[in-house]
């Protein structure tokens, strides 16, 4: 299969918190955040793979800052890595003070994600190349952290 | 004021439909789609302003294609005139078949929304100037947009 | 096929408004507005054609007053015009304080929906005819709102 | 306090099914009906006593007809009867097919709410009085039901 | 049929009040205890009957303490009695204060569920024995509240 | 302070999944998962300290199995060890299919929360002690895992 650059998956999600989106201190709840990483990582690897996708798995994800009602959250994600029929999707989630511009990071993760064939087993995904520094610092790392998570999965399973 | 670039409130949503989000023919239902677009477009205004907002009027809207579970649904939005407290937001709503990129404009609208101060009172904003022929083509319509809504908010109360 | 009063598409909604349902200023959120605008004048058009249908377009709406939470929020709607398989929906929403059982208008709009057969091709709808002098005044304008809105079509995609 | 007529209290709401509102089984879910119960009757019994409510209690519900994706769901509420602080509403809730037009029964039921001042504590509420006949078969009845639930919640505590 | 302990089909559900489950006063919202309450009896008498199950009455809901955004909810269910194919199921709802552990009953109620084969046609389902004092009192009222149900629908539909 | 034992946090949720809770592939959205993960961990941590809480992180999730509609979904959270004003949270996600009684693991999880006082500062946590092997061998494996957060956290910042 002909390769694809990071760039053909790069994802985008803005939205405002709403008083609907919090938890009881009135500040952004940790499972909405994991629920938005969950769809704009799913968008990009679709668009990388042109096929149904799952989530395999989630990385850890460290939650650096409150995100509150009425600051805008900015989700970016892109497929860094791949292997046979596997993908993996960096995600960046930022909040916006959108009275005053100012950013912060709120959290970083890696997802993995399946490519599926009509039924519904793993089919293979295009190569994908970075372009960037930061692109390519990722997939010079990806390696490394898929045999993280395989000996991971066998810990557990054993 | 000093003025701002269109490019200073460009924003950006991606989404990916699921059943929750259809009607009784499993298709996209309009008023999700509404519901989005003030989003989008708050966080347009919000940008540009820096200040709180609230939604004046949306302007008509086509809808000229429906969107199906599974595909993904694409907003963009950018203040294109602003008029001492109130701002013009443009909106294009494009849904993408993450199987094949086939890209649909699914609808366009205009909204205004008003800035306000810490009181709630109306509150000036900052010029906006375009940059690109798009944008351009926008700003010098905008005036009269503006006055068919001074128009027919006049009719309506009358 | 038999022409049917504008009363027989009459839709009545009544909801109170809980801080789910609120923006960032806590009032009611626009775009939940124009949800509830959608859903109701999908049931009136319903109603009239006793066909599916899908939104076609929405007109301008123009919003006049906040909603808070606790208030109630009404809306109105029923078809005030037809022509061949689209119908023309009138929708009004007010706001009333419980408490004080007073009334605001929040906001009116015009929406336009076409009934589908089986195969999702349009197909032509009964007639409406008015009884009451509002029912009249707003079916003696419609062929000019539609006009308008033809324009406007032809505008877009020219 | 001036007596009220039940009709002052009568509130209507009428919504469709989407696919969001549905159970496994892919029919309306019960303990949505009754969400929707307990929203129209506050709305009925704040409009009677103009005050905040508290839900007391809800009487037996009985599920008669499933209803489908695409149907309309009409509740219709108004207070039947009163005592000191406490006010009984009726809710009746409907579906309506909206290809033919027919009507079922869904359910109908009985819910209690207590008036609140300022201060969180019950206040009194105005009388209600009977129109129609079914308002007042319901009028000369609540009296029985009243003690029934009385009798209900002694022998839960006892 | 083999009988089956009353403790087949106990079944427990802890949430977390947050804003989205509030009405206008800050508190949990009836409507959305009704809803909870709905969920966690189906999947008791699923759990009982191996079937498909759809609710057929809800009895009297007494709601005797408010909750309180930031406490959890507690709600445990199970099958109480069986009639051919009809299940009586038990719900008892309580709060917790996360920061001291008080607990407070909120309601409490029984709801009946029919099981249903493959057409969607009743079908009979396992007797149940009780095992705890608590058990045995619920099961050996039953009975006496069938038939107030009975006699309460006749009533409705004379 | 006084230790607690891992049992005192244990907490259960159940709950069924229906077609809003599904993806494009009509399966249990990854994402909602990992909303009812952060939900149960939050109240596991808030009875282990009886303070308020935020999710500091959550490590490695694997998706195991799809969860269809119609099935149960199971969550089962215990503080597993804890680190001054640090506790680290298991949680256990199993699929249950309500016609057959097969369970089947779905994910399993660690989140670590902070306590915080009044003031919104971290504050002590009592230290837990395990009972059963379960138990046991998570909490003697707990440091591991908290140095490797750490080391994971420098990486990301430096």
């Amino acid at each position: 299969m002909e390769p694809k650059p990071v760039s053909a998956s790069r994802s985008i999600m803005t939205d405002i918190i709403f008083p609907s989106d919090t938890n009881y201190h009135g500040t952004l709840f940790g499972g909405v955040v994991m629920k938005y990483v969950d769809k704009i990582a799913t968008i990009a690897s679709m668009r990388h793979s042109r096929k149904g996708v799952v989530t395999a798995s989630s990385d850890s994800l460290d939650f650096l800052a409150p995100v509150k009602v009425g600051e805008a959250l900015l989700l970016e994600a892109f497929v860094s890595w791949t292997h046979r029929s596997s993908m993996e999707v960096y995600v960046k989630v930022e909040s916006e003070n959108l009275s005053t511009g100012e950013r912060k990071t709120t959290a970083t993760s890696f997802l993995t994600f399946v490519a599926l064939d009509e039924d519904g087993k793993p089919t293979p995904v295009p190569p994908v190349f970075p372009e960037t520094p930061e692109e390519r610092a990722l997939f010079d790392t990806a390696e490394e952290r898929y045999e993280a998570r395989k000996k991971r999965k066998a810990h557990r399973n054993g």
